[in-house]
């Protein structure tokens, strides 16, 4: 199985367009110890020509362009992509809008929980993946229940403790299931490999430690350095790296993973390749996810 | 006034993810012939400080990325943009998706006509522009209606025969104006000399030509070479570049106005550098825009 990372940033990417901390402020003066990074977007392949994305980004359609192996195939006629399908973890703008990128009437498979669904077709804006029938194709996808694709994957939605997109209105709240707002994805090869994927991690509990414990790679939630690095607004949802509760202590003794952080803050000290925080994480064994990053499982 | 295109193409950019005209095969074959370009924007200028974009597209990051004049200044704090306001011309998503990202918390004017922002402000995902109080502050124009701001241009919003997006329900429609649902932008110098941007422009009235005769300058809707290029679905409102209807020759004695194509889709012939209708095009005294243009009025 090939993965491949087109989008390592948070929501805003890297740098983001109103921001003059250090990080962005380094890429705009072209220091050579910091990489722009696009915002967080996964894209993965069991048999190397059916593609699927995790997520949809708003950087979508410039990271496909950057992709060759999802570019369309001109022996396949005018319009065809090798995009199966697009797997979503959550209903955040950051991870749905380029959705609305992919409408030019190619048909595509949406994978996504109940309330994903009901949160993104309830929302206009969807209506324009849906003016061929056919055009776009849901598939409901639950916690725990694994669902295969023919090309020779298995994916399992890892449930997470989430809340709901901040434009979800109270009264649409009600009526939803908030278990399922936010999942993780743990995908095994036919080889009975397996890489999870966590952009959004809050904590780690001991059930989900053990099951990643059964991983080759894992790609975690790198948002934030520490607790305070931003206003608290932001930080809900995302397990700080640093810090006695943070993702590095937590995974302290998972020496044999292949460790990654990604949807990594244009704020975090870890993207200055050049930083005390970068060097810390790296003799903890962690990497740093960048776009265009490939993993084979 | 300083006038950027920021994006030239269509909706879908070029390349667009799905296509293999030979366009966009062109570009990712590398061919020198051909130039990629965004999404199509426009950001403007009257005194080089405070700057207006004109719509806010799917490609705004970055567009706003590779656009230096519209960074932040470090020296005004961690938050801050040069961008004063966005100026919309219609409800369409390729002309509002990059509101959505510009929500991290710094305030932004948008000026819409009451038809424009009824569309927006009914969908959800326009909530995140307003997490903060005074996040998003909206002014509204009309048809015909000059408004001039402080660093010294004036805009008047021209009446365009045009229809709602397709995502707005029927049931939405019948509450709304119509007649301002797609308007043409006149902007004014302070020493008075005048741009017209019409990225759609179903058809050219004795009227609205007789507007444009007075403008230095004219950015025209270049979205299609004729009226078969593609399925008919996508060319509703956009007057075709050839033909005797066509926009080449509606301005034929048009000599003294500095005329540019913009909003091209990406199976227009003319962004072929080389080819027969570009040539055409240029003998008959226009240009065709390109990501990063300048023009001084």
């Amino acid at each position: 199985m090939r993965i491949r990372v087109l989008g390592a940033a948070a929501g805003g990417g890297l740098p983001q367009w109103n921001c003059t901390c250090t990080n962005c402020s380094a890429l705009r003066n072209r220091q050579p110890h910091i990489q722009s990074r696009t915002q967080s977007q996964l894209a993965f392949s069991a048999d190397g020509e059916a593609w699927y994305l995790v997520n949809a980004s708003p950087d979508l359609r410039e990271q496909l362009n950057q992709t060759p192996v999802v570019h369309p195939d001109p022996s396949k006629g005018l319009r065809n992509t090798p995009v199966e399908g697009v797997i979503l973890t959550s209903a955040d703008l950051d991870h749905v809008l380029g959705l609305l990128l992919m409408r030019e009437f190619t048909p595509v498979r949406i994978y996504a929980t109940e309330t994903v669904r009901s949160i993104l077709q309830a929302n206009s804006f969807f209506q324009m993946l849906d003016r061929l029938p056919g055009q776009s194709r849901w598939t409901t996808i639950e916690p725990g229940i694994s669902f295969s694709e023919k090309s020779g994957f298995t994916c399992t939605p890892i449930a997470i403790p989430g809340s709901f997109p901040s434009y979800v209105a109270e009264e649409h709240r009600i009526a939803l299931d908030g278990d399922s707002a936010v999942v993780g994805l743990l995908l095994e090869s036919a080889q009975g490999k397996r890489i999870a994927y966590l952009p959004a991690l809050p904590s780690v509990s001991s059930s989900l430690k053990s099951t990643l414990s059964t991983c080759s790679v894992i790609l975690v939630d790198g948002t934030f350095w520490s607790d305070d690095e931003l206003q608290r607004i932001h930080s809900m949802g995302h397990l700080s790296i640093s810090g006695p509760e943070g993702s590095l202590a937590a995974f302290r003794d998972c020496a044999d993973i292949r460790k990654i952080y990604t949807h990594i803050n244009n704020t975090n000290p870890i993207l200055n390749e050049q930083s005390r925080e970068r060097q810390l994480l790296e003799d903890a064994g962690w990497e740093v996810a960048y776009d265009g990053m490939e993993i084979t499982l």
